[in-house]
């Protein structure tokens, strides 16, 4: 049996998204932009595939979204358009994210400092979430924008938005949410929380890589990073990637309806799973469940390092990480965990779990035994572990890390 | 029957890369970043792909070539991060292209102007073409990057890229080509051009739409567009769109493999087409063949506005183009045959006939018959052409635009 258990890091592309981007390599594959009716006999699959993203996400329609080719590329967009439309040659220079964003957002952040400006990093609580009054606290005159993530890629964790969106709001304060892990995953209700900028990413809920979007409140200006063509409306350049808009916009059709009885299932599979590990003592996991996305375990195994725990799930043909795929090259200490506090040796051990809407029954069952067997097997060669005096036999470790 | 003649604007994916893609969708779609199985046994995929590049464009291993979401995107990227590197808080301050790029090269300069940089537009001659002492004559030691085009969208006209590299290197200025138009249709070898930075873009050339690329000589330093994760080394980040990549491999293998052939196939195709339609009397097309991609025909027609002929060409199932397809929309004066000097009301009348290796002798045919009746039936109630003297009958006009 395999098992893939890394969908925060990528999914599997849904074969109902297969079938209906399929038509438009071969058979329909005219430039929309182009005239004839090559080109212009794709434009109703093109407005099909946004009117799916905006009921996904419930955007009105004085609001755009627009294609990028993926997250990144939208993080990176608002970042760099906000600072050269609102900081440079104006009276703005400071913004405001936290410690524990995707790397496109932090890595961005630390070339804005490089061009001058002022970044304050939020430290996020012991539930690996920023809070609304910490954010609030920070806003000044100076402030251009607040950039903080909808739900985290390695916990789980929702931050919350609405009240955020609301403080930005009220402060007259640009405000950004990456919410790659969040779209498809719980509701995103754009009519319901001020967002100015949203950031998604089609294989994060079962599209295809390498498309993504943007969607800005009130088609509001951003000046593009990519300038060129007349695609979409001079916002993004670049011929537009027909098949994948299709496919994303089929993608989140299929996640986000009925998404409460989805996130339901899921969250049953993955409570499932995240008891029996916690049977096991010295066994902790991050955040509370109820306010984390429906499909994701953070779990801290004392005296098993990360890596050893993810080759041995890999021996058993189970697919897991430390923390985001981005950052999988790295062998260091799970940053997020270091964020909420965890000790070193802790932040080490970090093994993420995370389901989908395709996670078996059969695959949480297979997973429970091996990962028992797993972490006895690695406990047993490990030295740090060993020295340690034995946790009581058979007590239920229910104590997260709050 | 339906004929495609736009393949300058997009291409039909070959279905042999359909098929080389379809099983990273929903079977082997792991991300390349994460440690397990799922993800590690896609990287000889992608090491396969990166073969097909560098093969198919003869890069050496020195050299890096970087995948992006499309050639818009490599262009923005090296003008851009030029002028981050280069330019600001340094010595260099100018810029060299040409009136005829691309609009993603064009806008990007219009941007970098409005940050002070100074860009010089170099006019092309009656042929289409820059010429390289054209070049030359206008580098200064401020000069960061010339950035001239391979082969012309529009025309299909052909540069002195080997020229003008040996001028770059030459004079210490970096030398960036837009070779989107080449790449897949002419041979392109970087062992006997000096090109610093190489864009293309796989839809050209039968592979999907939003996947391009960028060649780096020698890896030099080039900051990043899009900051965040390690993919790509870190110059590029973003999930790796693992089935786009897989795709443009096979397709620049399919493309470039006996491309002398194919180029003879389609080239023999393109000149009975461009023969038959100069026997019309005051009728152009532009540029000498043999400097020519060998699928590109920009005809002038006298007396018939390119959108009446697109749109009877429409009519009879054929696809074509005003000019490219990024200007589609506006339906103004083509700006490539103004700059080679063509009249107003001429420059209202070119329509671009584009061909690939999937056109057949039989749509060639079809073209021919449709195409002298729709000019047929557009003169016919063409104020413009009713006040001129006719031609004698029966001339073959073999005049070009020269």
């Amino acid at each position: 049996m395999q098992v893939y258990l890394d969908n925060n890091a990528t999914t599997m592309v849904d074969p109902l998204v297969v079938e209906a981007m399929l038509p438009f390599f071969s058979e329909r594959y005219g430039n929309p932009n182009s005239l004839h009716k090559f080109g212009s006999s794709v434009h109703p699959d093109i407005m099909k595939a946004i009117d799916q993203v905006y009921t996904a996400i419930n955007a009105s329609d004085n609001d755009d979204v627009v294609f990028t080719s993926c997250a990144t590329e939208s993080n990176n967009w608002v970042l760099q358009s906000v600072f050269n439309d609102h900081i440079v040659g104006g009276e703005k220079k400071h913004i405001i994210t936290t410690e524990v964003e995707h790397p496109s957002v932090l890595s961005t952040c630390k070339w804005l400092e490089e061009q001058g400006v002022q970044v304050t990093y939020l430290p996020v609580n012991e539930q690996g979430t920023v809070e609304a009054h910490t954010v609030k606290s920070f806003i000044t005159e100076k402030t251009a924008l607040v950039s903080v993530m909808w739900a985290s890629n390695e916990t789980g964790m929702i931050n919350p938005i609405k009240e955020i969106g609301e403080i930005c709001k009220e402060a007259g304060v640009l405000f950004h949410t990456d919410a790659v892990q969040a779209v498809g995953k719980i509701p995103v209700d754009l009519q319901d929380v001020h967002v100015d900028f949203l950031s998604f990413s089609a294989h994060k809920f079962h599209g295809p890589k390498g498309i993504g979007g943007l969607y800005i409140k009130d088609s509001q200006p951003l000046s593009p990073l990519l300038h060129g063509g007349e695609q979409m409306g001079g916002r993004r350049s670049g011929t537009l990637n027909v098949p994948y808009i299709v496919g994303m916009g089929k993608a989140m059709e299929l996640a986000t309806t009925n998404i409460e009885e989805k996130m339901a299932a899921i969250r049953a599979k993955r409570d499932r799973l995240e008891d029996a590990i916690l049977e096991l003592s010295d066994t902790f996991t991050v955040g509370d469940r109820e306010n984390r996305t429906p499909n994701t375990i953070l779990i801290s195994i004392r005296g098993v390092e990360g890596e050893g725990m993810l080759w041995d799930l890999n021996n058993g043909q189970i697919g897991a990480s430390t923390g985001s795929a981005c950052a999988s090259e790295d062998l260091e200490a799970n940053t997020v965990m270091l964020a909420i506090g965890a000790d070193n040796e802790l932040a080490h051990t970090g093994i993420r779990l995370s389901l989908s809407r395709f996670t078996t029954d059969e695959e949480i069952d297979y997973t429970i035994n091996h990962f028992k067997e797993a972490v006895a097997r690695l406990r047993a060669i490990s030295s740090s572990f060993a020295k340690q005096a034995p946790t009581p036999g058979g007590e239920v470790q229910e104590c997260e890390l709050h």
